[in-house]
This record gives C-alpha cells, sequence and structure tokens, in this order.
C-alpha cells in the first residue's frame, strides 16, 4: 500500500513547491517508497486536521501518521532500515539535524525575500488573502515590498548563506559525501521552492551549488526535474 | 610515543587560544590520545616549515605529518578506528564537514569582530606587528575600530549565527546527538576562542549554547575549563 502524502500545491494541482515538501518526497523516492501525493492548499486546514496540526508535508503510512519534515525523514529510516540509509546511522542523523536547522534559519529565511511575491502569484486563490495577510504581518510591509527590497538588497546575503555548502562541494560531490545524504534533499528541497514558483536567478551561472543542484536534479530518475514549473 | 601538536599560544605559553587548535586538542582528547603540545607564534613561520605550510594546527603523529584542523581529525579517525568515533561513520563525517564549514564561515566570522582588538593584548609582542598589520589589512579599519563597530552593532548577528546549534539542542543534548561528536568539537573550539581572549559576554546567560558549552568544558577531565584565560 503506497504512503499518501499531503503535499502543498498551487492553483495548478500539479505545481508543487514547499521546501519541506520537496524534502519528504526525495526522503521518500530515496527509500524507494510508493507515493501518492494529495494536492493541499495553505488553507485546507481541515484536511489534514487527522494530523493534530496545520502545515505540510504530512504522510500516512499504513496506521502512523506524521507531520514535519524531519520527524517523516526519521521515521522512514527507523521503519524503512533496510532500504538505502538517509543519515548512515545515529550521529550522521544527529548531525544532519543541524544541517536541518542551518537550511531553514540561513538559506531559507534569506531565500524568501527573494520570491515570496512570485508565490503569491502561483497558489490557489482562495489561499491568496490568507497568504498576503500572514506573511505581510510577519514582515511588517507588502509582499511587493519584501521582494523588491530582497531583490535590491539581499542576493548577496542569499549567495552568502550557502557558502558552507560551496567550500564542502569543493571537497566531495554530495554533502552527504560519496552519495547523496539527507543532507542533500534538505538543501535540494529549500533551493526547488524558489525553481518551482519563479524565474529569479537565485544563484550566479558559475556556483557550484547550480552544478550540484543540477545533479541532484536527475536523482531517482529525474524527479526534481521533471516537476512542473510555473511559467 | 606522543603526538605532537603546535598550538597557537599568547604571551603566556600557557595561555592557548586558536579556535583550529582547540577542534584538534579535543579530538586527541575523544581519542584518548596522548599529546605533547609545543606552543607556538604566529610568527614560528619556519617551526612548522616542514609541514609544508604555515599554519597551526599541526601534528606530528610518528612519521606523519599533517596540517588543517579538519585534515587533522579525518586522520585521527582513519588511523584510530578503534578508539572512540569522532564522526559515527562515513555519512557523519560527510555531514561534519559542512557543520565544520558553518562553523567558519556563520560563527567564527561573526565572532572576531567582537573580538579581535582583545586578542592583540595577548599575543606575543613578536607577533604584533604582524597580526595588527595582516588582520588590519583584511578589515580595512584598525583594530580597535574593528571591534568598537563589531560590539556595538554586531552582537545580535553573532548570536543569530547560532540559532542551528539552538535549535538542535533543544532536541538533544550534543550536535552529535545522545553524545559529544565532532560536531561539538568544531563549535566548542569555536567558542573556546573568544572565551580564553576575552571576557565580553558573546552569549546571553540564558542561551541554551551557554548551557551546552558548560557541559563541554567537563569533557575529557575538564581539559576545556582548566584552561588558563586571560586575566
Amino acid at each position: 500500500m503506497s504512503i499518501i502524502m499531503y503535499d502543498l500545491a498551487g492553483a495548478d494541482p500539479a505545481l508543487r513547491f514547499s521546501p519541506y515538501c520537496w524534502r519528504t518526497r526525495m526522503a521518500l523516492a530515496h527509500k524507494g517508497l510508493d507515493v501518492e501525493t494529495v494536492p493541499w492548499r495553505f488553507t485546507d486546514k481541515d484536511v489534514i486536521a487527522f494530523s493534530g496540526q496545520g502545515r505540510v508535508p504530512v504522510i500516512r503510512d499504513g496506521e502512523t501518521v506524521v507531520s514535519d519534515s524531519w520527524a517523516i525523514a526519521c521515521h522512514l529510516e527507523a521503519h524503512y532500515p533496510e532500504r538505502p540509509s538517509l543519515f548512515g546511522g545515529a550521529t550522521g542523523q544527529a548531525h544532519a539535524r543541524l544541517i536541518n536547522a542551518w537550511a531553514d534559519a540561513a538559506v531559507l529565511s534569506a531565500a524568501v525575500h527573494l520570491v515570496v511575491r512570485d508565490i503569491f502569484d502561483v497558489i490557489d486563490p482562495k489561499d491568496r488573502d490568507y497568504f498576503r495577510s500572514s506573511r505581510e504581518q510577519r514582515f511588517g510591509m507588502t509582499l511587493e515590498a519584501v521582494q523588491a527590497e530582497g531583490r535590491a538588497h539581499r542576493v548577496a546575503a542569499f549567495r552568502d548563506s550557502l557558502t558552507p555548502a560551496r567550500l564542502v562541494l569543493r571537497a566531495q560531490p554530495w554533502l552527504g559525501g560519496a552519495a547523496p545524504s539527507y543532507a542533500d534533499l534538505i538543501l535540494f528541497g529549500t533551493l526547488q521552492w524558489p525553481r518551482c514558483i519563479s524565474r529569479f536567478e537565485m544563484l550566479a551561472p558559475d556556483d557550484p551549488v547550480l552544478a550540484w543542484q543540477e545533479r541532484a536534479l536527475d536523482l531517482y530518475g529525474g524527479l526534481g526535474r521533471a516537476a512542473p514549473r510555473h511559467p
């Protein structure tokens, strides 16, 4: 029986763009598990009320319900130990938690300033009031102002946030070493988010992170590359 | 036979303060290896010329010479696999490389603005011209100006750089999980540096990173806590 995954979708239900859902989608593919994704919108809180919270990803794996991309990765590793490992052991898992926190606190939090208005363009019309009001309250300015200010002044800071990955990729092909680990999927998901909803050039053309991203787009039969993007 | 380690020292040869040397010192202790440290000053380039470069830490382990704290940690893990692991396997090691790069690019690079003038006070008189001119060239201002500007405007940015560690330490006692790994020693060394040369309060008193640092100071018989500090 397939695992059911609630996956953030845009007005086009094929457009899937959540950085956290991409981490989960890739982790399921890494484990070689069958998944049936259910398109979900920000305001479909009732649809995932069974998970006891209001955000995706949520998976239903048989009788087990898990929310939060980190918790889902830990669940998959614990319940499918015979399949390819996401973490390579307990210490690798502990270290990946720091990488997850770094991707959220440093990379994702810088990226949002560059694309938040573009997100508004792709989401379902029923989500727009919620998205605009919640984000404008968080940033204290309009979506248009956040993105304009971001692109004018924060591109370098976003690219700088990736310096640790850049240094590592000089020395090894994947953040996981010789082969991809969940660390790669964390960063991949973080960058798949702007990639799917915006044409803004997040990275310089000669950035080694871009070369790594291209390799990651080919993983698992090209799952990331096949994903629909906003025209 | 003990491993010989060249260790950055101040005017007081007992004052050891390099963040990189502390990573190595703690890694040797984690492995339970005997070490004989040699106090070294910035301008003693000829003393470590045998290593083919001019920075510490450098270790001599029998016939093997290794420089660079990351390379030394990898050497110790490969050559003493029967002793307590620093990385917990290949994936843990790959992930630790990103944590090492994060500590350097985000944490250490923010910290230097808060203490660089205090370093000048503790180094050997023969190092002072070199230290002042190399750092002032890097920052484009005097040591005094860097530190004054840093303490006026960059304390929050330094503390923010530690957000990933703070998030992890909510969920697990060590960055390595249930027990310390080299990830802990990386961050410990990074913070031992300001701790040994300055009385400036880098962290807020209620910061969970401070509680973790206190636990880390007790590791290996209190090696970090016993270290002399600048009066």
